[in-house]
């Protein structure tokens, strides 16, 4: 009875999500979906990927959290609009509250849309939000076994970030055995690493942003 | 339909953990609920940590993963006892299953229980496994901006290990700041700060250990 019941919720939370995709899709509006642990770096990703961009797209953020809205008014700084969504204790987002969250948006004054979601490497995996593109946000200091320990995030992921390479010199991380992990859950996937706070890898990963949205 | 189902899940579970509970008083066993993000350190800890208390303790381990034996692999390699859970994608342990993996230990041979579970800030909040104490490990990469953004399992933890304390110089972490809202949200648990990997703090954390089995 449970199975029966999670596969019903995942089921009307897939048809949703298509109908978010095609609002997106009709008003020219690429989304992305980031994920990743608590603590990954995926507020400070953000600040530095805007910062990066230049002007060159007009961002927008969705910011899930459990309580609080610490990271929304972080990106609301940035003179990025922001709608911050509070689960009240529930562990990822779903399609239906992204629906409610994008009524507070202008999808008009939008080029990209991202969806910074609950820290959580596990229940954020069985959830489209409508994205076009789910990003998995790994920093170094959480370990290169991550990929084998939590296969279904990286599976469902069509690009990783590797965060935080400003301390590869001070942990046993290795760039090399995470990247193999992905490669072989998901072979189509992009690797970039990026140390956000100092700035390294963003003006790479803000391009290929620009090229993701001009060609689709 | 969906909340009342959740806690009647939740009933049961409870009931159950009361179980274990009783056979591991019953036995002398002391059991804590180690929890904490992915890659927040728990193993490394558990690995320092057993070194620490330099036989005065004999402990055993009930790992639990999404996936893979890891972990297990790396506290069997210590020459204590592990039972490995796999959860096959389920973002938390249960009482359920913790009295199955039980039953693969002999507890007339084991003087503390640790019980690592699934690396989740979020849905292992919820769950009694029957333990005696509930341990919260957050790492300093993570930042310390945790307790405010995922007040819950902050909330009903007993005592919380900051990890990875070699990182502070090469970070912007706070340990003031996490203490207080720890303080503010569980106001008797206890603070330790550990670097396990170099030992730091591991001493006084075993000592600790030592302490809370033989006084209970």
């Amino acid at each position: 009875m449970k199975i029966v019941a999670a596969k019903k919720i995942l089921k009307a939370n897939d048809q949703l999500a298509e109908e978010n995709r095609a609002k997106l899709n009709a008003a020219g509006v690429f989304c992305i979906n980031v994920v990743g642990s608590p603590g990954a770096g995926k507020t400070t990703l953000l600040e530095a990927l805007f910062d990066g961009l230049d002007g060159r797209l007009r961002p927008a953020v969705i910011e899930g959290d459990i309580a609080g809205s610490i990271d929304a008014e972080r990106i609301e700084k940035l003179g990025v609009p922001v709608v911050q969504i509070n689960t009240q204790g529930a562990c990822h987002l779903d399609a239906v509250t992204i629906a409610a969250a994008a009524d507070g948006l202008d999808y008009a004054e939008i080029d990209v849309l991202v969806i910074e979601n609950i820290g959580n490497l596990v229940c954020t995996a069985g959830f489209d939000l409508g994205e076009h593109l789910r990003m998995v946000v790994l920093s170094v200091p959480e370990g290169d076994d991550k990929a084998a320990k939590y296969p279904a995030i990286f599976q469902g992921s069509d690009v990783l970030i590797i965060t935080k390479t400003d301390l590869l010199p001070h942990t046993n991380f290795d760039a090399d055995r995470i990247t193999a992990d992905m490669k072989r859950l998901a072979p189509r996937a992009e690797v970039f690493q990026v140390a956000a706070m100092r700035g390294d890898g963003v003006p790479s990963l803000a391009d290929w942003l620009v090229g993701k949205c001009k060609t689709r």
